[in-house]
């Protein structure tokens, strides 16, 4: 099927997630929006963040896509349902892949979650992590300063190695042998979490765990491109379109190209009523 | 003269010029914006951050206020022409103040800046004391991170420590002897500032000297509260209230309440008519 899949973020967080979809399906095209005028939303309120969620949605939509993929685990954590009454086409957030990994790779059913105040304080990853292993020990904890660490491009050193070491000292001392990465900054920092977790647990990369779910519903819901035709992947952001491909390209793996900037506050006021119909 | 002053800032920063505020001038009503829904600003492009400052400033003017602060350096830095030309009551930034302070401490003419990254590249900081003092040496350095460090409350420890000597370090090589903090957050971070320069710099809080520059032209425009009646400050917030009224009370020093949440993007759609006809 030749439409195109949408994919979300706060900003170019979710790029870590299009790598992933690249590798696995390389014949689908990709739209790609990245809210870089509100970024970030792990900080802000749930009723914020619901609203944000559904306006990117939105305007998503206009390219008639197949399926939705939302590479935010702060809207993942806060949205999807929202996002499920209003929408019908099929919704993938990073949270429950990623969950779903982490029960499967897990000896000792100690689990450990990083992310974003917001995801954190939603308590969808234990949520999701419980449906699936009652039994599982959750140990969560928000790490604020990890985003603007690796937005800085400060990947390792001693800030950094600090930093890391302060927000997962319980989790080490807890015995957490699966860490679920839960934000699309964190695979970047993976080297420096080795480092102080000598290895001793396995990271979940939701990113790649949810290009595995993906493949799975395009294949199950006959939603594949079977064409060989070559697609050109768009990129839109709410800002800094020259930002985004220049940091970008450091989570893609690869140049990125084709960045334009849309005037969302314009979109927003021009589909007023459309977005009155569908408040939350 | 019975009209309130209005202020803004991207989010609790601002708190800080209106702790000075409340010392110098315990008659004035002070009616606050702290933009949180779209926080921060300090990472985004000129033309956001100047279409945001017009945007915040529309919604004081419902206040009928007497004299606007704008007390976010980013937006003092890059959206304050732009106010200047759309409004006609006095407008005061952070950005004129702090430059006039330094070239008044300076001995060595050797000033260092350090803000957010859209202060530091706009120059604004730069160019004003320039005009003021064309034989001043001045070295500007962006930190991305100071402001999550202090919004995490890590004002001290060795993180915090590490992350200024890194951003400090070349400031200090270079003999600067007067420091502009040239972001409402920074003056949390005093004491660790001064630590590592030893002493050595005058430290410029630009919130403490843009509070003078407000009371000089209430009094030179006529404009000073004289009546002895107690007014009741307002404080209003895009997000997140009792967050910012938490965090808040660590900026203002004292208890803070009375803060109110509003729908902003609701007040831009109703007001989008009158926001169109000041398109910058």
């Amino acid at each position: 099927m030749n439409k195109p899949i949408g994919i979300f973020d706060s900003g170019l967080g979710g790029l870590t997630v299009v790598k992933e979809l690249k590798k696995q399906l390389p014949n689908e095209q990709l739209i790609y929006f990245g809210d870089t005028a509100r970024i970030p939303y792990g900080t802000k309120s749930k009723e914020l963040i619901q609203q944000f969620a559904m306006e990117d949605a939105r305007f998503l939509m206009q390219f008639n896509i197949k399926l939705l993929i939302v590479a935010c685990n702060t809207a993942s954590s806060l949205a999807i349902d929202t996002l499920r009454e209003h929408f019908s086409l099929p919704i993938v957030g990073v949270v429950r892949p990623g969950a779903h990994a982490a029960t499967v790779q897990t000896k000792n059913n100690k689990i450990g979650i990083i992310g974003t105040p917001s995801t954190i304080n939603s308590d969808a990853y234990a949520d999701e992590i419980k449906l699936r292993m009652d039994t599982a020990d959750v140990y969560s904890q928000a790490c604020p300063l990890l985003v603007p660490l690796v937005e800085e491009g400060w990947l390792d050193g001693d800030i950094t190695r600090l930093t890391l070491e302060e927000y997962l000292n319980t989790l080490i001392k807890r015995d957490v042998d699966t860490l679920i990465l839960g934000c699309t900054h964190y695979p970047l920092l993976k080297k420096s979490i080795e480092k102080i977790t000598q290895g001793r647990m396995n990271l979940i990369d939701s990113g790649l765990e949810t290009a595995k779910t993906v493949k799975e519903i395009l294949i199950k819901e006959n939603l594949l491109n079977l064409d060989n035709q070559e697609f050109k992947d768009q990129y839109f952001v709410s800002d800094n379109p020259l930002k985004f491909q220049k940091i970008g390209s450091m989570f893609l793996g690869e140049e990125l190209t084709n960045v334009k900037r849309i005037d969302f506050e314009k979109f927003l006021m021009e589909n007023k009523k459309l977005l009155k119909n569908i408040q939350i």
